[in-house]
Parts: C-alpha cells; structure tokens; sequence
C-alpha cells in the first residue's frame, strides 16, 4: 500500500493487532474478545474509511464489591472498582441473569441497618450499565456526524472528546447496594431479601431489552448514513444494473450537450 | 456597546435573561433558580470572555414514580419521568435527606416479588444523579481545553457537543427500584426495608460529600487555567507596578530598536 495518511496507518493497526488475537471481530478493546452484539455495529462503523471503534460494551450487568475507601484530606472517597474491589459477577448475556446470586454467600442477618455501617463500610453493588462505544474519526466533521446521529437515536450522553474521538452514550441504568462486605471474609451480609434480587435479575432483563432495541436503531441509522468517505460495499447485481443505467443515461446526456454545442 | 460578536451577543442575551428573573445569579437555566452549590463554578466560568454556562445541576438526589410504559413494536420501553411520571421527592442539599420517605404512604406487603409484578408495572425509583455543567464556549479550542480539564479532574463522562458546548459529567450515581406503584391509588408498595431507605440516605450522603469535592477540584482547576481570552480581573497594586515596569522595558527596546535602524 502507498502513503497511506496518519489516520488511515492508525486505523490499520489499530485493526492487525486486534486480528491477529481476535479472528473474524474487529476492535482494540484490552478484553480481547468482542461482545458479542457488538460485533454488527463494529464491523459497520469500521466500514466505513474515515472511522474505527477503540473500545466497547455491549451493556452489562455486574456485581462488584467496592475497593477499600481512601480518606482524601479527610474526607472518604467513595468505592470503586479499584484498591482491592472484587467481582463477583459479570454478564453481557440477559439469559445468564437467572439465579446468579445463588453462586455465593449471601447471608442474611436480622434488622442490618444504619448501626451497622461506617464510614469505610464496604457495599457489594448491583450495576446495569448500557452499551457504550468508543469511535475514532479521522477528522471533525465526521465526528460531528456520529455524534449528531447517536444524539439523535436516544444515546443523549454521547460527546466528542479529544482527537476526534466520539464517546455514544445513554442512560438507562441500575445502581443498588445489596450487602454489606466486612472484609475479613468471603461472607457477604444481604441488605435486600432473596425476592428483591430476583426483582432486579428481572428488571435488568428490561434494561437489556430496552438497550439492545436502541442498539438496533443506532445501526440503522448509522447505515443510512452518508459519511465523507464511503463505506466500502460489495455491489449486488441489482445494484450493478441500475448503476449501468445510470452510466448509460449520463454518457446520451453527455453526448447531446456535446453534439448541440 | 459596539460590533460584538455573535459569541458575545449570545452570553449578554444569555446572562441578561437570567438576571432579570434570578437576581445575583448567572444561568439559563428553566428552573429559573440555580442551585447554590453550583454558583460559585457558573460566575468563574462566565467570568471568562469565551465561555457562558448554559445549564447546570450541582447533584441531587430523586425519588418518582416511572411513567406509564409504551409499547413500541411490541416491545415495552422502560419508565422515563414523561408519561405521567410523578416526582415524589427531590433534593441538591445533603441535610435535607433525613427521613424523607416519612412524608409518604409506602406500604409493607409481605413477601412481595416477581408474581407481584408484569413488564408493564411501574416502579418508584431512587436516584444520586451528580453534579453536572452545560457550557457555551467561543470556539472550539477553549472547548477542547474545558473538556481536557474536566477529564484530568475525574469527570470522565464528559463530551463535547454540537456548537462546542461542553458537557461536564461524571459517574457518582445511585439508582435503586424502591417500590411498585400500582397505579390506582396513591400507595407505594416497598420492595425492601425501611433500614434499607435509611442506608441510601447515608450513601447519598457520601456520594454528596464525594461530588463536591470533585466539584472543588474542577473550580480550582478552571481558576488557575488560562484560556484564550483571560478572565476579567481587578488589578492588584503589585501587578500594576509589574505591568508598568514590562511596558517601561518594552518602551526602552522599542526606542533602542527605531534608533538603530
């Protein structure tokens, strides 16, 4: 290949390096592998010459114990997934959702409330996150494109951030603390009844639905859409055939505004 | 006042709007009044030249009933706050958390769970959402340097928009199913306990505490930034002397260079 622009260099590493650990899906995520409703919408997006995707979930449900909290001039910050946090749960797969609480030890102790609990307590949380995709562009209007496409599709918390990277966002969530971890064990003490887990195995199922049926509709849309370069496309016959008609129509045309001038 | 840009047009039509309905604050906010944590940040912010803030929350915390579901090619849509959604609480200030589910009637019903509920019932949520800024700027450079100080100081969710607006967010949240609302009266039906409700107040609590400190990094941040238009700023007496002093110099090598050419 000859001079290939910047861009066009990084998107074709960017697309190696994922190929050569990750037959047939193409993204750079540290993961390793694609989720796998993801796929689709990456292969379109990284159809298209003037952008490739860096990063992506596909939405997850995930159940974590917070890390230990660090005091900050005083002040505890809240837990995060680092500083020893621990999953213990994690799907991209509503049909994985069922029972899953029933892999670990979630006891239960009478009336634990208020007293119980400190500064530095640590909670075990129950998060739904939505889809998320990160798309490098070559340049600033075809950012502004994907933006303006992924605000349009209900994905309201998108953004272009530096380097013309586009971030395509959404809301729908969960984030519920469910038990209580005292650190010097593997037992988890639940703050919630079995019933209120189950509950929300069910409403993340909504949440999946909900995401994905978004997820579609980004898809068409990005599809739909005209971006500076075009995607490269494999012509039907059909296809082929109109576009001779075309050419034919074009070249009479040419012909007569040649002949009469 | 003569030839001002569109830029600065906008800000004085965005900033006069507001002071008329909203003395000593800067803000185009549709609440009409703007939160109090928030004002310090806004009045810095519109304090430089090439940046007006267009919107604002400084974090809260909510509780409503989901709106009526719809179904949209037989697949149900989840709850929003449109579609009769109702709000039953909202607050921006940490003390007024204490004890606010006591203003409602939330029902025990025992062992209340999955044969209790359908795709279409609607839930009573809990939410912590955090602080977050909307900002106009100039051009696209002062966007991408607010944006790039938001990120460094943790707002990773941040993005910029179309007409280089600014989205200032992070990711500090709750967001908890806390009863079912079955619609025909105005009773709540509590899906866990009353300890429960009392444990996200105090977890509010520190995911309040977290956020405006967050909050004071990016003030701090924004104070000691520079963009292309500085701020506008009352002299000290000694930056006036150091002034005069450069001007004097530059006085001197102007004359040296005029005399020798």
């Amino acid at each position: 290949m000859v001079n290939q622009d910047p861009f066009t260099q990084k998107k074709k590493h960017i697309l190696d390096s994922i190929a050569s650990t990750n037959e047939g899906t193409l993204d750079s995520s540290p993961k390793g592998s694609i989720d796998k409703a993801c796929i689709p919408i990456i292969d379109l997006i990284n159809s298209f010459d003037n952008m490739v995707t860096t990063s992506s979930c596909s939405g997850r449900v995930s159940v974590f114990v917070e890390g230990r909290k660090e005091t900050d001039n005083d002040k505890i910050k809240i837990g995060a997934k680092g500083n020893e946090g621990k999953w213990l749960f994690v799907t991209h797969e509503p049909e994985n959702l069922n029972n899953w609480f029933k892999k670990f030890q979630l006891k239960d102790q009478e009336k634990l409330g208020l007293s119980d609990v400190a500064a530095d307590t640590r909670y075990v949380l129950y998060k739904f996150e939505p889809l998320i995709l990160h798309v490098k562009c070559k340049d600033l209007d075809t950012a502004k494109q994907l933006y303006a496409i992924s605000m349009a599709c209900g994905f309201r918390e998108s953004g272009i951030g530096s380097n013309n990277n586009v971030a395509i966002r959404c809301s729908i969530r969960l984030d519920a603390p469910i038990a209580i971890y005292n650190g010097d064990s593997d037992a988890f003490y639940k703050l919630v009844s079995t019933e209120y887990l189950k509950l929300l195995c069910k409403i993340s199922e909504d949440r999946f639905t909900e995401n994905f049926h978004k997820l579609s509709i980004l898809y068409d849309s990005i599809s739909k859409a005209t971006f500076a370069a075009q995607p490269e496309h494999k012509e039907t016959k059909e296809e082929r055939r109109e576009r001779k008609m075309k050419e034919g129509l074009l070249k009479q045309q040419l012909l007569k505004s040649e002949s009469s001038s």
